[in-house]
């Protein structure tokens, strides 16, 4: 039987074309962790399944999770996602390091999903963590680090906002005036992450199940209804909740002393993984009409390394994946050109005895750190430049040896001039490519 | 339960410091493939179990490979190698495509191993292919490759060595001079590919067991002892196996040419994959006595696409895994020292007041390409330097605020000189240490 040309179900091949892409988002991750001094770590494919039976409960190991019997009677899983493995990296070390720890990795991830725009099987998040920074800084630099990469494509306030709220401030509310026990708060917290998907009809039904008194009712409903920082002010000079905000408030004064109020929106729906976050949680939001949703998330977190019965460590962090970054990236129209390949000049020779001067040359200026590709086997003159702008190039050399006198050209095709070289004049070579570098 | 800390059996956990090793020897791959004009691609970490099948029979699938039922009801495999996926993609888009492809992957793979030295159950591997290359000329490019890599990281001929043999001049030798049957040539080869491990009185009964005639064990053990290109142009000429070698021959002169010749050997003892090349086959040998063995191989093979029924396409490829590639060069002292990050500036502040200074003049170095460590809180002015030269820095900025005057001083560890600037300066900074980047 021939097998199947596709790539497994919900999963992508990465041809050059898509490749490109691929690394030029890896690589504007890699810088952005670079700016603000993180340091890249990764671990292993396989986790143990208890591991995420630890942080995450039956229900993400049984619907979502690729997991198996190794040989060695292990149960074993392909990781779904990063922070297990970095708790299990964290725990192991810690105590014998300085803090903060500034990590970032970009891992392949993979899930049980139903194929659709913008989820897919296998996708690879970017993760974003600094542990032990005194408070609020830590918070500030990781909000800092995610709008920094954002605006490093190009995208401004008008196509994204970071929409944030605090646990802390959501607890208050929950405990202190809506007086609600553990178990209905839980419910209400998950009212709350979807109250933007459901109708306001849905909405009444699910707040109603949960709270009975009419004025506690409409005390919700007012905090649902927080559209800014003044309007989460007001409600909480009126409610008396100014304890319970302290660090919040020292927050936005630090967003705002950096100028990054103008991305930055407050947004009473925003949680979290329930269990995980403690303080400052955040999305990122597309704010285009054909794409808005969520593209990024995270928060502060002080019990990452409970599982393993650690005491509380301060830690924020963000995750983004690459399919919802590219969607983002293309529906702003925010991807340089990546159609063709960029490399610094394309070798010919119209007849085999310069075969040898063809190789030599390539390999001097490789020497030199320069990216060549020789044609393999004579070529036509009038067919190289054709060829060579088709694949890209700016600069082709043609070597022909002419009455025992061997001769390179160098054509620039973009400024259509061309220089002769000999065969022992690398080095000007050299200089003309990289001019432009 | 708490769960484990350790990383599951055979994988590793990339901590900073070994990342640091992991990346370098990335971007290495990456340089040496960009040189070339070689593009990235990658595939998914599963593949269906059909296709390895299809590859490698049921030896591969019943010993090493991770597979598993997923809930479609698909028997799943995550990836041993990186070949298959290729042979997939590439059966999907080469009638389409110009050739020459040059394409390279370097992806995660997982075979089920005994961890010991060298050998592990995830590992890394370079992979690098050339498809559709005139004849030799492919060949000779994927050896340029090879060598390329490995005396960039300033490896030399005294360090490793690329033995190689042709398969058709093997072929020749068997059904030619031997007469073997298809079967006994299969076995032999097998005894060939172990010649190097065993005794020679096991040699022997090897041979002997299937080679009967004293005239051809003779032969063979002639056929073994060729040490180099002269002895195998004398054994050539003596059995008249010219025809056979013509390619192969010429293919010796190109490497003359490209003064390659000094890193390669002849070996016959040489034979890989014996169902998948059929040309030109090579291993890099490690001439480290602790650590002699192959680092890398690959060769040309012309039936990738046979398992989609597709006609032969001219390929030449290599592989090699990181663990082996850091081997080699922890033991030639090849790798460069990594023992820490490399960020350009470590910020610090004496006084709260000026937090608000330190974060501003990092946002503004950053968004000029700087990558800068923020120290976060106040610290005493007579701790900075000891720190900042603990983590590697060159530079540090050190921000104070007096007689309501903030200036920011940089220190230049290397040097032991120190400038001072107002906070409105920030682009004499970013010249001040970008000057030795």
């Amino acid at each position: 039987m021939t097998p199947n040309k596709r790539a497994y179900k919900g999963c992508r091949d990465f041809l050059p074309a898509q490749m490109r892409v691929r690394d030029y988002l890896f690589n504007q991750m890699k810088k952005t962790a670079d700016s603000f001094a993180y340091e890249a770590y990764d671990g292993p494919l396989l986790e143990e399944v208890d591991l995420y039976r630890a942080k995450s409960g039956e229900e993400l190991i049984n619907d979502q999770i690729y997991s198996f019997i190794d040989r060695g009677n292990r149960e074993v899983a392909i990781r779904p996602e990063m922070t297990p493995t970095l708790a299990r990296m964290v725990a192991g070390i810690h105590k014998q390091v300085a803090k903060p720890l500034r990590w970032y990795s970009i891992p392949n991830l993979m899930r049980y999903e139903k194929p659709q725009r913008g989820r897919v099987r296998e996708h690879w998040q970017f993760n974003v963590d600094i542990f032990g920074a005194p408070t609020n800084l830590g918070e500030i630099e990781i909000i800092n680090v995610i709008i920094h990469f954002f605006t490093s494509f190009g995208a401004d306030a008008s196509m994204f906002s970071l929409n944030l709220n605090d646990r802390r401030f959501v607890d208050a509310v929950f405990t202190q005036l809506l007086k609600l026990e553990k178990e209905d708060a839980y419910k209400l917290y998950k009212v709350l992450d979807k109250s933007k998907k459901i109708s306001v009809e849905k909405l009444d039904t699910m707040i109603s199940e949960i709270i009975s008194e009419k004025t506690k009712q409409d005390l919700f409903k007012e905090y649902l209804a927080l559209a800014n920082f003044d309007d989460l002010v007001r409600f909480v000079d009126k409610n008396k909740l100014q304890e319970f905000c302290a660090e919040f408030y020292e927050f936005t004064t630090l967003l705002n002393e950096l100028s990054l109020t103008k991305y930055v929106q407050y947004d009473p729906t925003i949680v979290r993984g329930l269990d995980y976050y403690t303080g400052i949680v955040f999305e990122i939001f597309d704010k285009h009409p054909d794409n808005n949703r969520a593209i990024a998330g995270g928060g502060a977190y002080a019990n990452l390394l409970q599982i393993f019965n650690e005491a509380p460590l301060a830690g924020v962090g963000f995750g983004l994946g690459d399919v919802t970054l590219k969607d983002f990236l293309e529906s702003h129209k925010l991807l340089p050109n990546l159609n063709k390949p960029k490399f610094d000049l394309f070798i010919a020779y119209t007849n085999t005895d310069d075969q040898k001067h063809s190789l030599e040359l390539a390999n001097k200026l490789r020497a030199n750190h320069l990216n060549i590709e020789t044609y393999l086997g004579k070529i036509k003159f009038n067919k190289i430049f054709k060829l060579a702008e088709s694949k890209g190039y700016q600069f082709v050399a043609v070597i022909e040896t002419r009455d025992g006198k061997t001769q390179i050209q160098i054509k620039d095709l973009t400024q259509n001039t061309q220089d002769y070289f000999d065969l022992t004049e690398y080095e000007k070579i050299i200089q003309l490519i990289s001019k432009d570098k």
